[in-house]
């Protein structure tokens, strides 16, 4: 979809006039619409396909939240926003946003008794042993790696990931009970819909779009402003050629029909600055089970290069990005598990020797590998990269193998994490930091709280945590009184 | 420097107008300005320094050229157009633009002939052993990877650098040869003048700028269009915040002042699309001489990660961003010559292990780093990074010594490499790969041939190359007799 903007002037005669319009309905988009209504604004939501739910119902429906939940005092954890704001600061990468951690983090309580005061289920139980969502209706889960070198040293380690109960696909869960809460509003719903162009005025700000369904255009005014809420562009080549290439090596896209960059490109047309469109989260799920951590993932010199026991969302970020995706997990036949996702074996040996030769390994590399880290893990140490002990368990028993995780022939799952430069409050800002007035953004189409060393939830902590009336858009929404007195 | 976006209409009145406007003049303000003349158009070229120059002059004065140049044929070195293509395909990063590269070197025979045509001085000899530019004033060197794993089995190698017949500092003398040929012709040139904002049409069209210098502001309209020639943005911390916080632990930034974006930020204010915002240059020269290729680079896991025989600009890379800066040469007493550039022995030990004890590195693993690439070296290999014959000479001979590599304590030398998004004519492009009339850009404002893997001289390359007529900025020149039939 290509995008388009209109000039708009006094003499501008729209369609239609609401005082808020929301594109995109995923949960950033129903979070934006819903915090507008409660305001009091007339909100039209314009989503391109036909019903609600975006990238975030395809999501498992974990959401990174912390600081003390209802939650997490319910399963016996722990955990303050200090180490919350701690973990996240040390953990999501390079060029992060401190402010907006910072208020994500202030705001997490409130955030999570917003989302169960609309009706989204969450059970009182603690699954341990997996990462990200998990494949029962249990609540609380690890979904970082808030327990791994270095950052349990760091912040206390507390697990944040708040799980939708409902076995499966929870993100769809989640939005249903978002879209159903804003179906029962005065918010007009607008399916099968684009928007593709922005009307702008001779003075910068944004007044309204233009919107597209079944062939027919409407031209909508929003006198308080237009909310981005489109997600990312991992499904625009175009774009990923442009930004950020590796991605399109990856085998599994995570993204909704839609998400391809529409609504970053409509604020870069009118003048929007970008944040970190070369950051991508990148999974590399091969340690589920968590035994498989046991195993020492190598490089095609023998090296290992990362602690195995992080988050997968951290593995395949180093794995595609230091290492272009050419990796194996070395493992005996003592901690051998048929992994989870269609990893498989490719070579095995009766000797490290033997295996190194199978796998086309130098000589004498991978065996080092393998001496350096028993002779270490004997003593339950792991100098190099620092693996915890559960999982420093010496590889002696053949045969040993290697799990093909090189990005050609394994599951490397991917979506986009930088869009248009947003403040604190949502607001839209151009390449020098000045507010593009009346143009707002959430969710994966701007640049959140990750720009990296992904840990799931945050997307979806993000796009919804403006509810929690901490941050994100609050579009200006227009006192009547004033605008109108006649009214 | 801030930048504004102005509305222009019919009845805008312009302080002047001419046909093109050249904001910037280093070696891509030059080439555009003369070009343009060349093509008829009355020119006016805005730099915000007191004299022509910029970051080329401030370069080593090294060309990226090949195919068959007049000096590489003078040395006796044979190269091919489809070899230098090979080459920059394989090595210049994800996400380089296939067209341009394809141009920039069917034109590079006919671009070193302009540049000569001009006057810039090359000495028909050729410099072996030292990368970049030469203590001497030879006027061939190797200037990249060609000659490395995997390059050399990609494409034919050929030193492809060509140098500026000056000792030192060479890029002053090309660019006081170009600065000189501009003075002699009709174009105006305004130093001390920064252009603060662009003049856009309803349509979208760029038709001037406004100028502003001692104060005074000067509104200048632009019949054929504006070149945004102003560098890359390395001088400006919030950019590189946005966009590559990495790049700022390097300690040395390659630029001259007005180095800060400001043309990138002229284009992005008015809808244009950027590439690879993302990528820098980063240099680690401490393999100079190139005796030191001997030794082993290595992280904090005392693994190697890269054949150390490579161009310094790649061993930069890789080393600031898969390592994060965390690297050190390790050598015996053989092969140990006092690096340059400051870089010093920050341990010492009589065997790998006392070393190793020494630099703090994990028990046993240096020193199977060592011995792995000590009893391959005696065999005239090294299967694990493919470093050539002439460096791979076991370290064998103690003491042992680490030079410090780290990029607290070192030297890495960085710039950007991405801007704003051009066609193959120079034409500025939005995020959909639109034209927008009236607005072109070349040289480090733009994303040109290089989005990583460095080889020196592209930048000066590409920012020249416009003038060998393949391909670069040609605005619109206005037909008078067409537009004006009555003068």
């Amino acid at each position: 979809m290509k995008t388009d903007v209109l000039s708009a002037s006094e003499s501008t005669r729209f369609d239609d006039e609401v005082d808020v319009l929301v594109v995109g309905l995923g949960a950033a988009g129903a979070a934006a619409a819903l915090t507008a209504i409660e305001e009091g604004a007339s909100v039209l939501v314009a989503e391109r396909a036909g019903g609600g739910g975006g990238t975030s119902a395809m999501s498992g429906g974990v959401i990174y939240l912390g600081g003390g939940t209802g939650l997490q005092k319910a399963c016996g954890f722990p955990d303050s926003v200090e180490a919350m704001f701690r973990y996240l600061m040390a953990s999501v990468g390079h060029g992060m946003d401190e402010d907006k951690i910072r208020l994500y983090c202030e705001g997490s309580v409130a955030h999570y008794d917003w989302l169960v005061a609309q009706g989204v289920p969450f059970k009182a139980s603690f699954y341990d042993g997996y990462s990200g969502e998990p494949p029962t209706d249990d609540g609380l889960v690890w979904s970082g790696s808030e327990q791994v070198h270095p950052f349990c040293d760091i912040a206390e380690p507390a697990p944040r990931g708040h799980a939708v109960a409902f076995p499966g696909l929870a993100g769809h869960k989640l939005m249903s009970v978002l879209c159903d809460v804003l179906a029962q509003t005065p918010a007009e719903l607008s399916f099968n819909t684009v928007c593709n162009a922005l009307y702008r005025q001779a003075d910068g700000a944004i007044v309204g779009a233009r919107l597209r369904s079944f062939g027919q255009e409407r031209h909508v005014g929003a006198r308080g402003g237009v909310v981005i809420t489109t997600g990312g562009f991992i499904l625009n080549d175009e774009m990923l050629d442009a930004y950020h290439p590796e991605a399109k090596s990856c085998s599994l896209r995570i993204a909704a029909d839609g998400d391809d960059g529409s609504g970053i490109r409509l604020g870069m047309r009118v003048g929007a600055g970008t944040r970190h469109l070369d950051k991508i989260s990148v999974s590399l799920p091969v340690t589920q089970p968590w035994h498989l951590k046991s195993g020492l993932l190598v490089n095609p010199q023998g090296q290992r290069f990362i602690n195995e026991d992080v988050y997968y969302g951290r593995l395949g970020e180093h794995a595609l990005l230091h290492q272009e995706g050419q990796v194996w997990l070395i493992v005996d036949d003592e901690i051998y598990t048929k992994p989870e996702y269609g990893f498989e074996l490719c070579a095995v040996g009766e000797t490290p020797a033997e295996l190194a030769r199978d796998l086309g390994l130098p000589a004498g590399a991978l065996e080092a590998t393998i001496e350096i880290f028993n002779r270490h893990a004997e003593q339950g140490e792991d100098p190099l990269f620092h693996k915890r002990k559960p999982y420093l368990n010496p590889l002696t028993k053949p045969p040993f193998g290697a799990i093909d995780c090189t990005v050609k022939n394994s599951r490397y799952a991917v979506f986009t994490l930088g869009g248009l430069a947003t403040n604190v409050e949502g607001q839209v800002l151009d390449p020098e930091d000045r507010i593009i007035p009346g143009l707002y953004g959430a969710g994966r189409a701007t640049s959140g709280v990750s720009v990296g060393g992904y840990s799931s939830g945050l997307s979806l902590g993000t796009a919804a945590s403006l509810v929690a009336g901490q941050h994100g858009p609050h579009p200006r929404v227009p006192d009547r009184t004033d605008d109108h007195p006649s009214d």
